[in-house]
């Protein structure tokens, strides 16, 4: 991950637990309680948020309502985070009913696939036939796309999504896909994850040797 | 990720690609060749084999068979992986027919939940009302679950969980859970992911700022 990336992704993290604090009540919040939440130092916090000209003091905090909304236009959260599903096997048909994406903005708009059996265009998230995407993509200028198709089919969906509008997929197949200059890609492999997860338990239990 | 875990992460890469490799009938691998595909330097390749004391040299390469299973035996890969899912809504029965776990040897040898309408017994993988767990856990000494339950629940089966044999965890429900010494997390949260996503197509079209 990049440094860009990194921070980013802490202010995706600030902006979600001042969320959270504001459901309990409170109106500001401090560098210091941010810093405790996310596990980093106030400093970093008070140097992330200056970067982008968010003000507040260190005394004084900041009103959680102001940097909430300026977060979300910095992260693009005000707009509306439509996504679609390629590949509609038992995974990418969990992907579509997921119920944790509404409670953060994000809508499925559509799945694709090239299995007659699967295909359901009435349905109220509809699956089109894969030979629609591009033109569903230009129509409904879709950014975003989860990846759940076999791992033959990964990389050549990849290409053809490039040619579109879509400038991101989260990828679920088990083949590790490369991010270029204008297509970032985040592979999420279960069982590579899984396969890790295994390892560091019989290392942390064999302890054969320690890594310094 | 301490470093511990990415050594592993690298050695678990290196076996992976060394399979393939041995798939299209190559015998011997060079470090330039691991270092190559896995996108890191020709000496740290040499440096983590050196540190587990496999062998082979600069010249004469490695043995593919030779560092395959000693890596089998080093990452534990030689035993079997059976996994239980906990939470068997639709994410958690896509995983339970996840059709990438068998080739790498992972098998789910059942599934958990409270729901009366989800729960068989009779089934292949069978699944298995909740309060059973730990019975099942303990007899079947299961090491490493996922948890594909809701929120409020994550936190509660964890605890539970920690009171078995279970070491380790993949959660994909909307909650950071955080491992302790002898109780591994590993967070997925593909909402997380996709928003994170969202963030950096943002970010990159923007250029309202450039992070050093």
């Amino acid at each position: 991950m990049n440094s860009n990336q990194e921070v980013i992704r802490r202010l995706s993290r600030y902006r979600n637990v001042m969320r959270k604090m504001k459901a309990l009540g409170l109106i500001k919040v401090f560098s210091d309680n941010l810093a405790d939440a996310v596990g980093v130092s106030p400093s970093l916090v008070r140097k992330d948020f200056s970067m982008f000209n968010l003000t507040g003091n260190k005394r004084g905090g900041y009103r959680i309502d102001d940097l909430v909304s300026k977060l979300n236009v910095l992260l693009g959260k005000d707009k509306k985070q439509k996504i679609i599903i390629v590949g509609c096997g038992k995974l990418g048909q969990a992907l579509m009913n997921h119920n944790g994406f509404p409670r953060v903005g994000i809508r499925v708009v559509a799945g694709f696939d090239s299995d007659p059996e699967v295909l359901n265009s009435e349905a109220p998230i509809p699956i089109l036939h894969i030979k629609k995407i591009r033109e569903f993509i230009e129509e409904n200028q879709i950014r975003v796309a989860t990846l759940t198709v076999p791992e033959p089919a990964a990389q050549g969906m990849v290409d053809t999504l490039k040619k579109t509008c879509v400038k991101g997929v989260i990828n679920f197949s088990p083949v590790s896909l490369k991010s270029s200059e204008d297509f970032l890609v985040h592979n999420m492999n279960i069982e590579q994850e899984i396969e890790n997860l295994f390892y560091n338990i019989h290392f942390a239990e064999t302890t054969v040797v320690k890594v310094q």
